[in-house]
C-alpha cells in the first residue's frame, strides 16, 4: 500500500511534506495539499465536546466548493487550547493564503499530537514557508505528506485508485486516542473527478460510516478527528448515475483499506482483528455490538495471549446495550464455532489456540437473529507495548 | 479492613469455606453463609444479557422474606452454559437445601471464574458436604468465606459495622471483568436488623448506585455481577424513622468500603484513581463523564507513567455523550488545576509527575457549571501487568 511507485496523482494536485520542527523527533511534521484550482471540498469531523481549533475552523468552511488547500502538522493537537488556540488555527489559515496566493476560507487546517499544548507558530510559520516551494505533482510528495502527517504510527497510510477517467488518492494516519464516532482520525482525499460538494458530501458519509466509522484501537474518541474530501474536477464532466456510483464504491473502499491499516497498526499490537456482525435489526445495532467487543481490554487481551476465552467476547456483546436474548446468539472464532445459539461447544481449544499464536489476522463472527443487517469492524489487540508506548508518551 | 478481630458477625448466621476442587489453584473455593431464620432478602444484578445461571436462579427468588442461605462457588462462572448451566444452579440450591433442612427456593446461589464451562457438580456436591458440617458463627470462618470467593484478587474484602443493637457484615470480590451498570460483581451482606425485604430493596438499591456502581477496573461489565443482603431481624423490632436512615447510611458505606476496595485490588494496578464529578444536571450524566474518563486506556496508562497528561482526562469527557461546552469544563489532579474553563493553565509539570510516581493515590476532579449534581467514582490505572495477567488467564 506504500510503495511510491504504486500511487496515481489526481489531476489539479500538488503536495509536500516538510520538517517544521513541532515534532521532538525532528521528523517531517508539516504537510500541504495544493490544489491548482477551486475544489468541491466535504468533511467529516469528531463528535467530541472537546474538539480541537482546526476541527471548528474547517466545519466553519466545509461543505464548499472553492477549497484550496489542506494544512496538517503533526506533533501537536491543538486541541483544548482555548482562543488562542483558536486564533493559531486561523492563523495558519492566513499564512498558507498569503503564501499560496488565495483567502484564508480557502484554506482548510488540521493538527494531531499531544492535547493542551500551544502551537509553536513561528516554527509553523518557517514550515510553511519551506513547504511552499516544494510542492510538486511527483507522487514521492504524496508520500512525504503522508508521512508528515503521522504521530506514533509505525508506517505512512496512502491509497489510490483510477477509473472511468478520473483518480482518487486518500492519506490516513492513525495508531492510538482511535474510536471514531461519526467521524474518524485524520484522513485526506484528493480526487479529480467532478462532483459537486452538494452531492460529494452525502456520499463520503456514507464511505465514513463502514470504513472510520467501524474502527477502534482503544475506544478513546479524539478531539482531531478529520476526513477531508477534495475533489479538482480536472478529470472531465460531472459525474452522475452510475459512473458516480462507481465513485462511491470506490471511495468506500479506499476509507476502508485506510481503516484497516489505522487497526492494523495500532500501537503495540500483535493480531489484526475483523470483527462481522450479522443477523441485526439495523446496522447502528450492529456497530454497538462490534464496538463494545472491539473495545473490551479483556477481549483484546485474550487474543493477544491467543486464547480462544470466547466468554469475553459473548460477555461484552451482552452489555453493549442490545436487547437481544442468548438463545439468538452464536460466535465463529476464525472459522470455528464457539458457541450455539446460547450454548458452548465441543471445540478444540488447543488448536484454535494454536491457530491464533500463528497468525497474525484474528476474525471474530457474532451471528444473531434479530434481523439482517450487518457490519465489519476492525480492532487490534491490547498489549504490554500499548501500555508501555502510552504511559511515557509525553513526559 | 480484613483483620479477623475487627469483624462482628450479626445475630443468626453462620458461615464456612472450603477447597471444592473448582479452582485450579487449589484454594478455598466454596462459600456457604446460612441464616438460622427465614430472612429478608434483597439483590441487584447484572444487566448483562448474557447472564449467568445462577444470576437467573436468584432472580427469581429475591426480593423475599424466608431466605435461609448463600452457596457461592469461585472458579467457574456458570455463564453461557445454556440449559445445563441452569439445571446445575438448581441443583446446587437443591443439594444445598437437602444438607441444611430448608427448601431449594430458600438457597441463593452465586458463582464466579471463567465462562463458558459446565460446573464440575461432583465436586460442587462433595465441597457443599465439606461446608455444612464446618459452619460457624466465629469470625474466621467468614474470613474463609470471603477468602472462598475470591479470583484474581490479591486479599479478602470484608467489613463489619455495628449501631443501635444491629450489625452489618459484608464481603465482596472482584479485580477484574469489572464495569457494574445497575449491579455489580460479588457481594454479600448480612445483618441482623429487623427490615422486611419490601422497605430493604430501595435502600439497597440506592446503596450500590453510589458505590459498586461507581467503580470499573476495566469497564467490561461481567455475566456474574450479583449483590445479595439478608437480614435475620434478630437484633429486635423492625427498623424504622431515623433508626432506619441510620441503617441505610451504614449500608451504603459499607458498599462504598467495598467498592473502593475492590478498585484498589485492581488486577495489576499501581494507582487507586478517586474521580469527582461535579456541577452536572443530574448523577446519571456526573457518573457518566466519570465513567468514560475511569474507562480510558489512555487516562489509565497515563496515570500509570506518572504522566499528568490532562488532554487525554478532557477529552475522555468529550466523548461521554453529555452535551457540555468546552469552556464550562476545568479539571484539577489532586488538587492542582490543570484546566480552567476551556484553557490550559501555567501549572508545574514536573512537580505533578513526581508526585503521581510518589503515591499510589490519585484524585481527579471535573467540575462543570451545568448544575448541582455530582458523583464520586473508583477505579485503577492500566499495566503491562493487566495485560499480562488477561493475556494468561485460562490457556
Amino acid at each position: 500500500m506504500s510503495e511510491a511507485s504504486a500511487i496515481v496523482v489526481p489531476k489539479g494536485f500538488r503536495a509536500s511534506g516538510v520538517k517544521a520542527g513541532v515534532k521532538p523527533s525532528g521528523g517531517l511534521d508539516l504537510a500541504l495539499i495544493v490544489a491548482d484550482v477551486p475544489c468541491s471540498a466535504v468533511g467529516t469531523f469528531t463528535t467530541n465536546r472537546v474538539c480541537a481549533a482546526p476541527v471548528k475552523w474547517c466545519r466553519e468552511i466545509v461543505p464548499t466548493d472553492s477549497a484550496r488547500a489542506v494544512v496538517v502538522n503533526a506533533g501537536n493537537a491543538n486541541a483544548a487550547t482555548g482562543a488562542r488556540g483558536e486564533a493559531d488555527a486561523r492563523r495558519t489559515a492566513e499564512d498558507a493564503a498569503a503564501l499560496l496566493g488565495c483567502k484564508p476560507h480557502q484554506v482548510l487546517v488540521a493538527s494531531t499530537g499531544v492535547i493542551g499544548h500551544h502551537l509553536p507558530m513561528d516554527r509553523i510559520e518557517a514550515g510553511l514557508r519551506a513547504a511552499a516551494p516544494a510542492l510538486s505533482t511527483a507522487p514521492a510528495s504524496f508520500h512525504a505528506a503522508a508521512e508528515a502527517i503521522l504521530t506514533t504510527d509505525t508506517h505512512t497510510k496512502i491509497v489510490s485508485h483510477a477509473r472511468d477517467g478520473w483518480t482518487l488518492l486518500g492519506m490516513a494516519k492513525g495508531a492510538a486516542m482511535i474510536g471514531p464516532r461519526m467521524a474518524t482520525m485524520l484522513a485526506f482525499l484528493v480526487t479529480d473527478a467532478r462532483i459537486p460538494s452538494a452531492t460529494l458530501q452525502p456520499i463520503l458519509s456514507e464511505a465514513v460510516e463502514e470504513s472510520f466509522n467501524c474502527l477502534s484501537v482503544e475506544g478513546h474518541a479524539s478531539t482531531n478527528d478529520t476526513v477531508l474530501l477534495l475533489a479538482s474536477g480536472l478529470a472531465g464532466e460531472e459525474l452522475s448515475g452510475q459512473a458516480l456510483e462507481h465513485f462511491a464504491a470506490a471511495l468506500k473502499d479506499a476509507c476502508q483499506t485506510l481503516a484497516q491499516a489505522m487497526a492494523a497498526d495500532g500501537e503495540g499490537s500483535t493480531h489484526f482483528i475483523t470483527i462481522d456482525v450479522e443477523g441485526c435489526a439495523d446496522r447502528e445495532e450492529a456497530r454497538t455490538l462490534a464496538r463494545a467487543v472491539a473495545d473490551s481490554p479483556l477481549v483484546k487481551t485474550a487474543i493477544h495471549g491467543a486464547d480462544p476465552n470466547w466468554g469475553r467476547i459473548v460477555s461484552a456483546a451482552g452489555y453493549a446495550g442490545v436487547p437481544f436474548e442468548e438463545r439468538e446468539l452464536s460466535l465463529g472464532i476464525n472459522g470455528v464455532r464457539v458457541y450455539d445459539h446460547g450454548a458452548p461447544t465441543d471445540f478444540d481449544a488447543n488448536a484454535l489456540s494454536a491457530e491464533l499464536r500463528a497468525h497474525r489476522d484474528v476474525h471474530l463472527r457474532l451471528h444473531l437473529k434479530r434481523g439482517t443487517a450487518s457490519i465489519r469492524f476492525w480492532t487490534c489487540d491490547l498489549t504490554a507495548e500499548y501500555v508501555r508506548l502510552n504511559a511515557d508518551y509525553t513526559t
